[in-house]
């Protein structure tokens, strides 16, 4: 008998496990949007390299090999007792499995005023919300025509940081640069990291390299700099240290989706509790997988809230349902880490695979073909390597239009 | 010395302008977006045909081999004493001569419910709307799972209503009927135009083989057919007829923009007036171009609101300017009616251009090649091709993404 099984969230991990369980399930999969987003392009849809619309694939066009049910909505309770769950459209869907797949959130941490006076970057709606607010600022220097000054602060020195932070001194130097107005030079572009050095996931050399690339193109790091408040036009430091923010985008973190409160299942409030077979915790026909899941890699440290991990989980989910069709045992789920990359800007990117580690142009080119590759959909490809072509040879970005997603 | 031009309006008419001023004036170019949009494919937005990204323009980058300004707002008021222009950022922008360029907005002429229950399309932001709009309610279709109906009325019989309701009836037709669900069957597409026939502009064979051309794509085509009032999910006709319509998208015609009521300017409500000289009456250092300006034809009816009409007033304005500077007698301007077209499907089209009338296949490419030649930006006329080749070898529809701007 096929069972009935329902994924919350069409991220990378909830679209791979649908594909996954097609062919021994009846699935259906629920978003609150009607296209996934592939979130590791979004800064450069901030920083006006992209057209949104390459950043985002149709859900349904994802699933028209399979037979695989949509649904738009988000998740509004679980009943463990039917084992169903209801959606904010009050349908209500029956499942024999779960999978809560919900991804995450900008985490604040508590800060004062990162919510007020930051803004994060985890749809696209946030990231043309970025490139609105900078593009604004950008024609009111225009305007005023003096050398009021602008600054631009980005929180978080992981990849999202870096390759944000890069990107708009990039912004900067060129195509604002290019236009007829001397407003670009008043513009100042941070990287703020709390820790020691930037991307502490990869070897401290590269971190090295990364902070001299980023210095390159004007971008100045501040590390060891603990945010403790955000200020509509400041930011303030632990150590009582400030500077000037006009816009501060956070990339310092992020946390498990909140929906993930509605479902009332064990968590510790950044993610769902999950045992080794990703089953949750006192939930056997519950599991969760990607950002959401509270799953430990060898060292008993949460893994990374990257895609790799969730699409690796979903594969893994996929056969774990299938084996318990089967009455099979469980196994124990362990990710198996492919290593790490930033961009950082024209020709310049740190990759760091098993121990290899790239820097310059092959890291950079390493990185480009790897992001098409995963890119869903040949429109999507095709669109985004023709934007990137003509970014490369023109030294443009094109897609700088102010355009507000409510 | 050169004059002092301040233009209000960046669409076809003012840009051609300030690009075509710019060797002979100081030339100030106002516009509430920092982008131009290419107003004739925006109905592909709206059918998830097109990526917005692709139909807008970033302003500063037309301008970047010119000494134009660009200033990013909107005109409160003119100050004819002074001679200067109070924009809503507070600036007052002094000038010789003002060319007001603002083009059109939607016009509903008075008939109840069009402002509260029908979709405009003459912005990027309302191109999305309609995609969006439309996308939500076949995702509530996908989820009735029965046979419950959903209508879409364009109201409008012009190129614009004829554009819309036959890509409507495509995406119908191909991708949503492509997705593994029953709903796209459920979904009727309307064409609504008061007059006797579509396209009136056109000869009368040509209207009779839109009509037919469209029917065939499965459009119900009404004709005599004027509104009374527009309902949340009905449109009432004013000979007591009806129909069903949860979306009804108004392009049935529009009038000057609002913003020059400001501009405290000679006009009837729906056009500035202005002598043949495109002067606007009792004011000779203020011209009007494009939509909004009242200026007529031979047979003393008003020029179409189309960008050939606009491009032509704006060079002509131009060498007016330079007449005024070297003191020479203005001339009268002139429209050379190069034709008209419209697409309506693939392989699907009509053009008329001086009495050679064109249909089907080389219709369908001459206006292609058209729209694809007079697109602003390489990268734009780059990424519409990318799309354009995608959609017609696929018949698939990608940029179906349910994104809301403000």
């Amino acid at each position: 008998m096929r069972p009935k099984v329902v994924i919350l969230g069409a991220g990378f991990g909830g679209l791979t496990a649908a594909r996954a369980l097609d062919s021994i399930a009846d699935v259906t999969l629920v978003d609150r949007h009607n296209f996934q987003t592939f979130l590791p392009l979004l800064y450069q849809v901030s920083t006006a390299g992209l057209a949104a619309d390459h950043v985002a694939y149709p859900i349904r066009g994802a699933l028209r090999k399979t037979k695989v049910k949509f649904r738009m909505g988000s998740p509004i309770s679980v009943d463990h007792k039917n084992k169903s769950v209801k959606l904010d459209s009050s349908e209500v869907l029956d499942f024999d499995y779960l999978i809560v797949a919900l991804g995450s959130a900008t985490n604040d941490f508590g800060i004062k005023g990162v919510a007020e006076h930051s803004l994060g970057m985890k749809s696209v709606g946030e990231a043309l919300n970025i490139r609105s607010e900078i593009m604004r600022r950008f024609e009111d220097l225009c305007r005023f025509e003096d050398d009021t000054k602008f600054s631009i602060a980005v929180v978080g020195g992981g990849p999202t940081g870096v390759e944000m932070a890069g990107a708009i001194a990039e912004l900067k130097r060129g195509p604002l640069n290019s236009d007829n107005t001397q407003a670009a030079k008043n513009i100042s572009v941070y990287l703020i990291e709390a820790g020691s050095r930037l991307l502490p996931s990869l070897s401290e050399k590269l971190s090295a390299r990364t902070k001299k690339d980023l210095e390159k193109l004007g971008v100045t790091v501040l590390t060891q700099a603990a945010v403790a408040e955000v200020k509509p036009r400041q930011i303030l430091f632990s150590d009582g240290r400030s500077i000037p923010a006009e816009v501060t985008i956070w990339a310092a973190g992020v946390k498990g989706e909140p929906a993930m409160k509605a479902l009332a299942l064990p968590q510790d409030g950044v993610r769902i509790a999950v045992d080794k077979s990703l089953q949750v915790s006192n939930y056997p026909y519950v599991f969760a997988i990607g950002d959401i899941a509270g799953a430990t890699g060898k060292d008993g440290k949460y893994l990374p809230m990257v895609a790799p991990v969730a699409m690796q989980q979903a594969r893994f989910v996929a056969k774990q349902i299938a084996r318990l069709v089967k009455n099979e045992p469980l196994k124990e789920f362990s990710y198996i880490d492919k290593g790490s990359m930033a961009t950082i800007g024209r020709h310049k990117a740190v990759v760091e695979v098993k121990g290899l580690r790239l820097t310059g142009t092959i890291a950079w080119y390493a990185w480009l073909w790897l992001h098409l590759f995963y890119l869903l959909g040949g429109r999507n490809k095709i669109g985004t390597m023709a934007d990137w072509t003509w970014n490369y040879l023109t030294f443009d970005r094109g897609n700088r239009h102010i355009m507000d997603i409510s």
